[in-house]
């Protein structure tokens, strides 16, 4: 199944991709929320779907689409987990999966503008493959990790260099900008996606490509990360795991190059649909 | 206002205490969510309140409280805010806020359990004064940020120090663990509180002081904490904001102690009440 949300930021309506056609299944009565997937909301919906087969009302292909599953309650990234990623930014490729976290505020859909924040200069962007959870997952073996994945989804993980790396403490004051999390088009279930371990991802800005890199280079896999982050803290229904981006991102250029007004990036994973921002300035409402 | 949260794990009902006294609101028909401060929720709850003066059912002191607002959508929390404690984790104070993150599902009531995690040798205490947010806040000037506060509350934002300092990447993974948060007993509104630049603040370990500290010396207040904070991500209303510990951890001490199961943990600060937490290893459910 592929789940998809439509409509303007905050009033989202639940829809499914079929044969690449949008339709809306509000009347299905729930959206993709915390609750929804903790009450195997996949099956119900998957049930409900097939019993309204050539009876869902079409979305039009103009209507914006959010992200593909309601606000989760956290949003964990991986860090440095491509080698020839962690090399172009200096860094040796960690013992151990490097964690942080990204405000839920970032959130926005798959062709949702861009924002660089006020007094930034060192926007970035990274392509990513991310996991959600399907259910509360707590030390979680990695022999069992599978079956706590809802599916996966297509994010940019937007990071303003100088605010994570150079303003003191955690990376976290650098990933979770507004608008720094592009999430979607849709969230496709595992059966939808095949191998996950063999996806190619890429990301242009303008039309070049800058990152052009495969899961297979993954260094700490998805059922790894899935156990290993369940060591620290419970994963609950809903939250997204972004798993790292590959070389490419404006930090390993030398001299660096940064997303300015102007620029429109493109990214996309094999399986999981395309997304494409527009990047503005800051602008007071 | 004082604000309570009381009954069994995510089932709270909504309280408020007056006169220490502890009576149910519920009859106001909406938890302390993201929503309620958001729609005025302080101002429509107190005319509540003092239209149902004297018919409010009391609560008793048996009942468990929860945390005093509902899971907000982010834990924000300055790390090296008090010159002591900077000192003695080695760190040199920092020239900006240092920024972590708090996975929400460590958030508990103010006398709950905390759980020592699998595989913890390192679990350490912090008292804290935090700061809940009234209405959603970006870009706001420091002159003005007080009036996005809507309250205080106690927190102890306990840590696991392995797991923050020794594990590989940013804090976040020695801070989210679950019941890693326990916050309350109440939110007072600032007109409960007076002076937040002037109040004590402590943590006893089995009837032993560990810390004992003043928000005198807190190196960045908290108005330019909000403003700060504000400028790197949108603030929404019930998000919590802690503002770092004063000296006294048991990292600090020289050798490190750590919590152990049994312990008992007690702390407070002026006009926010205590909290009482047992240790407990962590066993599988």
């Amino acid at each position: 199944m592929k789940l998809i949300r439509y409509g303007q930021p905050g009033q989202e309506k639940p829809g499914v991709l079929l044969h690449d056609q949008r339709y809306d299944v509000s009347a299905f009565g729930q959206d993709y929320t915390e609750e929804f997937f903790a009450t195997d909301g996949l099956t119900r919906l998957a049930a409900f779907v097939q019993s309204h087969e050539g009876q869902l009302p079409q979305v039009a292909d103009s209507e914006r689409l959010g992200p593909p599953i309601a606000r989760p309650s956290k949003i964990l990234c991986i860090g440095l987990n491509y080698a020839d990623h962690a090399k172009e930014t200096g860094a040796t490729p960690p013992a151990e999966p490097v964690l942080f976290m990204k405000s839920t505020t970032a959130y926005v859909g798959p062709n949702d503008d861009i924002i660089i924040p006020k007094n930034s200069v060192k926007t970035d962007w990274e392509v990513e493959l991310a996991v959600v959870i399907g259910k509360r997952a707590s030390y979680v073996e990695e022999a069992d990790a599978e079956q706590y994945i809802a599916g996966y989804v297509l994010h940019n993980d937007v990071s303003e260099r100088e605010f994570q790396l150079e303003r003191s403490g955690t990376w976290d004051k650098g990933k979770g900008c507004d608008t720094f999390a592009p999430v979607g088009p849709f969230l496709a279930t595992p059966d939808e996606l095949g191998d996950v371990d063999n996806l190619r991802l890429w990301l242009t800005v303008n039309g070049q490509m800058m990152q052009d890199g495969t899961t297979a280079n993954l260094i700490f896999k998805i059922p790894f990360l899935v156990s290993y982050l369940s060591q620290f803290m419970t994963l609950l229904p809903g939250d997204i795991i972004s798993t790292g981006t590959p070389a490419g991102v404006g930090l390993g250029f030398k001299p660096p190059v940064y997303l300015k007004p102007g620029d429109v990036v493109e990214l996309g994973i094999d399986g999981l649909g395309t997304s494409r921002q527009v990047v503005k300035a800051y602008a007071a409402h």
